[in-house]
């Protein structure tokens, strides 16, 4: 490998100065703006502001104070001052999700010509449906919490679970952003799931639908896609993938609402590295599925699936194959 | 998919204004309250403070300073001066650490209705006892370090093992939380090791014992369980699973600190994607296990373990099977 | 597990005091001063100051507000003052790229025992060197954002795609970072690229090559090698591992630039899980490889290569085997 540094005309090492190089940055800037104007790569400039990572991340984590008042902030909570505690959370919550869906409407209006008709009424009631829904999304949790009470015995306590668990934090930012989804908030669902997977290596498409009672384990390499059903008291393991099959190459976004991915019924337990594909496959209730398997076909109720183990091949390490 | 936006009732088009909505959070407020208050859902009400997370990850942080003098901070630290960089930093991790610990046993009291006998001494002694132990932990991160120099062909350094590795991240954080794991410090390490987790993809559990000279390499997706037993010298690629086999529904909490998981002797290497599962697995001594295996039964020492490769089929593209 | 909480001689339980402990703290900072002294424990201690991770990951931030302007700001920016506003970025970034670069060169002449000839020039060259390879940089970006329109049914939008997708994060860091390493920038662009993995689970070596219109989807736990060959339009899903076969233990340093890692030609599609290893492996163009292969052996073009798949066994749940 040799070096590739490119002397600018005029600035060889006798004459070097820093003043020189810096001649040479507008003509990149030109460059750049000209491939802009072209429409060959992509910018975003225009007047209309677009929701930020920032501001969607404070909302998840304003929205998580919400559900669990009290673990994650250092303010003193009591009995007596909780009422007011939530209500100016909730209220303020309230003003900042409007805001930004309002921003995402109007993006989106943008991006598709329409014209942006009540977008601020509609970012109004979409963010105060959100609000109305977090009683059932904090009840939904806490059936996610009691099933990794139950699933996980190196647990100490629900505190440990809410605290630490990444699996948790991952189904905690879905349901938030599968309402959104419901609601058909634009954008600001996907940013928030893929937050969670970036923390969590845990991926689910915010408009999957899960049940009650989830429990993911470990969690790294799981992959939930945008048309999977999961049903009540459903447990994974890291590197489960439930996910499409091969698609036609012409078939294009017609498949965008179509169901390519699995249903799983209630009771499934699919243990590490498995791998589940396809809209039609189904794995009915009570069934386990062992782990590193490979699974494009339905499976019936109270089924055990486990892999014929490949042979293994042992031998003397010094005599052995490389 | 149609959209479910609720329209709050006298909230309709003609009247619409945001104040409107707003007299809408109230209800939701008080739904909140009444489901803490029923016990349905999890708060964390009371006036007995807890370990923040910031708190902990500053922590750890500080702690690598300390042991990695000068790589991570703008500091100058010179000869000269070094002692005096680490006394200053060294004490002050003393207080903070103190601080936390004892909000940890204070909580954990809470959480079991212990009386809180000594916290404080207790939080103290604790938190000494870990200072004391860095020493230790510096001289195995050593040895993790030189054995990633001599693992990795395309590492040019040191200094860039320390800057960028993820698996010498992951380890450092796992060697900080197994010494507070081992002093029962409740809760605080496993915020440690769940930050490396969502930093690196790598799961270690503070439970785990790991013997010097340890390298992962890439790391995402491992998986190392709390009874793992891990000689001198070992070292994992990424996706490896050291984990438990599937635990009988009714065991429950008893299992706990039972040995679930495997036993690696010195020197082994585990190849990329492979899960060991068992507590009464054990791979025996400089045995070299292949990537994309599954096992969960006893392989000797000295042995070399491959997977005999499934048949593959090939096909013409056009002609092929999809 | 019983605790092992050490108890400081003269500070028993009567006589406790926190001054009582505080007085153990310098004992340990001289043991950890002796074991630097010695060699035996890694410190970076010295006049030469370092590349910061906070600064090297701001600079990538900057990089992609210039290529994507208008996407990661709140700064309204207008057909009319995107020339300004890129010149005003773009210069920035130059010095602050600048500084950088000139402190990792310091830095590995130190390490390597070499005088810094030039040093402060040499930054100053690879800085605009960079600069003038932003459009370029450009262009590639645009081809994969086209691919990942093509190849995801669940995509929305190219601003969905530039807002959210990991696989175009990762893509995206990487680009900057392999610019610098052909530049032969020491250390920041590993910096780069392990900022990536650590946000996406992607680990693509700053060193690899890959042609336009690349598109990674999911993206957990895939690994690109340093010697890795990747042509044009190349789609991979998550966990995919592109690396080297089993070393020689003595073979060492010798193989940092020899080529380990598999050549993936034009339009190879490459699904979950699977994993090629070595650098004499070649998938042909326009091939299709399955998910969950482990593939050490080269492949012609136009093939599709599936898994015949292992037998699964099928039993009721309650006459099971566990």
């Amino acid at each position: 490998m040799t070096s590739n540094i490119h002397i600018p005309e005029h600035c060889d090492h006798e004459t070097f100065s820093s003043a020189c190089l810096h001649d040479k940055v507008p003509p990149v800037v030109k460059t750049l703006v000209a491939a802009w104007k072209s429409g060959d790569c992509f910018e975003h400039v225009g007047p209309v502001p677009i929701p930020s990572h920032r501001a969607i991340i404070d909302i998840i984590y304003q929205v998580r104070q919400i559900l669990f008042p009290g673990y994650f902030t250092r303010t003193k909570i009591y009995a007596s001052n909780l009422e007011y505690y939530l209500g100016k959370e909730t209220t303020e919550l309230y003003e900042r999700l409007t805001d930004e869906i309002i921003m995402a409407i109007r993006h989106d209006c943008r991006r598709t010509n329409q014209p942006c008709t009540q977008c601020e009424e509609r970012g109004h009631r979409m963010a105060l449906s959100f609000i109305e829904s977090l009683p059932g999304i904090s009840a939904l949790l806490s059936t996610d919490i009691r099933a990794t009470l139950a699933g996980d015995p190196a647990t100490a306590s629900s505190d440990e679970v809410i605290f630490c668990y990444p699996g948790l934090l991952a189904t905690s930012i879905y349901r938030m952003a599968h309402e959104l989804y419901l609601l058909q908030v634009p954008i600001i669902p996907r940013i928030m799931t893929e937050h969670a997977h970036s923390l969590t290596g845990i991926d689910i498409h915010p408009g999957a639908s899960i049940g009650p009672g989830f429990f993911i384990d470990h969690g790294t390499g799981v992959v939930i896609g945008e048309t999977t059903f999961i049903g009540s008291n459903v447990r994974l393991y890291q590197g489960v993938t439930l996910g499409a099959l091969s698609l036609p190459k012409d078939a294009g976004k017609t498949l965008q609402h179509v169901k390519r991915h699995p249903t799983i019924e209630d009771d499934v337990i699919i243990y590490a590295n498995t791998t589940i594909l396809g809209g039609d496959t189904e794995i009915g209730a009570r069934s386990v599925i062992g782990g590193n398997i490979w699974l494009t076909e339905s499976v019936p109720s109270d089924t055990r699936v486990v892999l014929k183990r490949p042979e293994l091949i042992y031998s003397g390490r010094k005599g052995g194959t490389s």
